[in-house]
């Protein structure tokens, strides 16, 4: 794959900044046998690369995330990265000490290669056209990204949900590259009942008479399919518990029921609004895509059941109490297969309310965690 | 309310019937201010009523149920009513002991007024100019059945999920007519996470270009919105262990990944049989108006903090250990309510991984729990 410059010199307050690579000549052979070419990465990084290139931390995001996980582009940001509170200097994360790189993925709309992206042998958006990619796929556009930045051996890869995926299939693809791992509310399976919601999520979209099979770029936008996809998801995010405390059955700017359709509950609202607020930002068909790469992650349909052999990372894996859809019993499952294969394995269950979101919330523990467990790893190798 | 005989005499294997009653001249107030009238009840009955008609017991259906609860209409009918595990001679409510009483609520579709019902004033169907209706609203229209069949106090009410919040508002509205109670996977206020699914199941249907507002009886239905909402609805019915269990990551009818869109998983393609079938039988808008009665349920609001206190009746309180959509926490609080109001009930968590839907499958225990129920209740008054 061939360098070019991004679209963007988006320098901010840190040392961030945001380059596309992209070939031909090269083209990615995909899991599906089907191939694909240039590929354009967005990526960002953090933090400076240590001369002996072992400080290098890939961060990998979740469905609906993108290359920008922490600090801000410019003051006048509304908000930060998407883990601003986990990434940056002397936080879980440390960008003083580590060299932090989040790349978007294939299949995404964020900057890199995905449905919405012109298909450069017809000139249009490739919207259905564009080849099914896999969680593996995913990471073999990073490992040529890592390939370009000269980066031989990660110190870590750490991801939450479909990130978190994307840490175990980097642990199983490329064992030798990778010399601990985080993956975060995460599965090494994904559950029927997380097939399901994707399921249904994805059908509302297709619903839309606007989706017109994918091929919507030139007119309207399948925007009411992909918002409820967005509320289904929202609630697989949440769980009883926050929703009772945060909303329980207050509702909307008014004082009692009106007996009409519409957002008179707060829950209601709530969801309304973010579906409303994703439909500004992502590809309808980007969420096809990648909700099906996560409901064909398997590890062991890929590796078989000794999937955990291959790898040599040591593992610090982390589930929450109130995560309903990938629930801690599939990170036990996942810490009992490492245990099998003789890995290094720390586990930790944290105790919180908030559901799957959780990861994407602070937490002191979980803070301490991962800078003690990256801090073990970083002095091994010292 | 004045009685005329049924649209048809389905007479089937047992003694069932169906009739309906309907006024003018009388309306009924509903909870939101509105009138409305005249109305009609689809019911059937099942047993003798004795002399003393001390052995009546009203059952109540859930969202998308009706009046056909057990038994045949005619002997080449492809399945029997829908809670035919539970009802019938020497079941757990004995049809041989006891006189069953089962009428589609009001807002539903299956023989009741409800939005696709004919408006006598205008001639053509309500839609959306359908008044909406609480649970409250339902069981005062059962009250106006009870009355028509001469049934001054019941046996006892019985009913699970939506069914089982009619149980609990009889209690609270009639209590004088109520000697037992049994609710089963509910909740005597909907939650926050409840309200949530049922809101994007809604925003599904009305997102359907052919829900035209609600007027669509005489053109194309929503059949695609209503299909995305069951498979919301089913999703929440079943639970993470059974949908393991049941489909696991089995694939359909093939032996490897397609690649492609399309119901490639069992769970796929069962929850897309499901909302397929949904739609042959049952009406869009009654669906919106059923769930947002669910929503609007809350017995504390209705009859505030000591909403229990009004009531007369013995409980047996059921839940079951799977079902996340009204969890067990819900029913002790419940249970804890009512023994603070030094009511007599019996509470029993049922051991079951069916989720939700729990309450619908063959169960010995409760069969027993519930035949020993009755049977006490019964013997206090012989």
């Amino acid at each position: 794959m061939r360098i070019r410059p991004g679209p963007a010199g988006l320098w901010g307050l840190w040392k961030k900044k945001t380059f596309t690579f992209a070939g031909p000549p090269d083209r990615l052979r995909l899991e599906s046998g089907a191939e694909i070419g240039p590929i354009t990465l967005a990526y960002e990084t953090c933090g400076t690369l240590n001369p002996d290139k072992t400080n290098a931390v890939l961060v990998l995001h979740a469905l609906s995330g993108d290359s920008h996980v922490a600090g801000y582009y410019d003051p006048k940001d509304a908000k930060p990265g998407w883990w601003d509170i986990m990434v940056g200097p002397g936080k879980g994360i440390d960008t003083d000490q580590y060299f932090v790189i989040c790349s978007n993925i294939i299949g995404s709309c964020c900057g890199s290669t995905g449905p919405a992206s012109v298909n450069p042998e017809t000139g249009e958006e490739y919207g259905t056209r564009f080849p099914m990619v896999t969680i593996g796929d995913m990471v073999e556009a990073q490992k040529a990204l890592l390939d370009h930045l000269g980066i031989d051996t990660l110190l870590s890869v750490i991801g939450g949900s479909v990130g978190g995926m994307q840490v175990l299939e980097w642990c199983a693809r490329f064992p030798e590259r990778v010399r601990s791992a985080v993956p975060l509310a995460t599965t090494s399976r994904h559950s029927a009942l997380a097939i399901a919601f994707n399921e249904v999520a994805r059908q509302a979209i297709m619903a839309d008479p606007n989706w017109n099979e994918g091929h919507y770029y030139s007119g309207k936008k399948p925007d009411m399919g992909l918002a409820i996809a967005r509320m289904i998801g929202h609630i697989t995010y949440l769980s009883d518990e926050s929703m009772r405390l945060k909303f329980g059955r207050k509702l909307q700017n008014r004082s009692a029921l009106s007996f009409e359709f519409g957002a008179e509950f707060q829950v209601e609202s709530y969801l309304q609004y973010q579906g409303k607020k994703f439909i500004e930002r992502f590809d309808a068909n980007s969420f096809l895509y990648i909700t099906k790469a996560a409901d064909y992650f398997d590890l062991a349909r890929q590796y078989g059941f000794k999937a955990f052999s291959r790898c040599r990372a040591k593992f610090l894996v982390v589930s929450y109490t109130s995560d309903w859809l990938y629930p801690t019993y599939q990170s036990r499952e996942m810490v009992k297969a490492m245990k099998k294969n003789d890995l290094d394995v720390s586990f930790c269950e944290i105790d919180a309310q908030w559901g799957h979101d959780a990861f994407l919330l602070p937490n002191d523990r979980l803070d301490h965690l991962m800078a003690g467990f990256l801090k073990g790893v970083f002095d091994e190798i010292e």
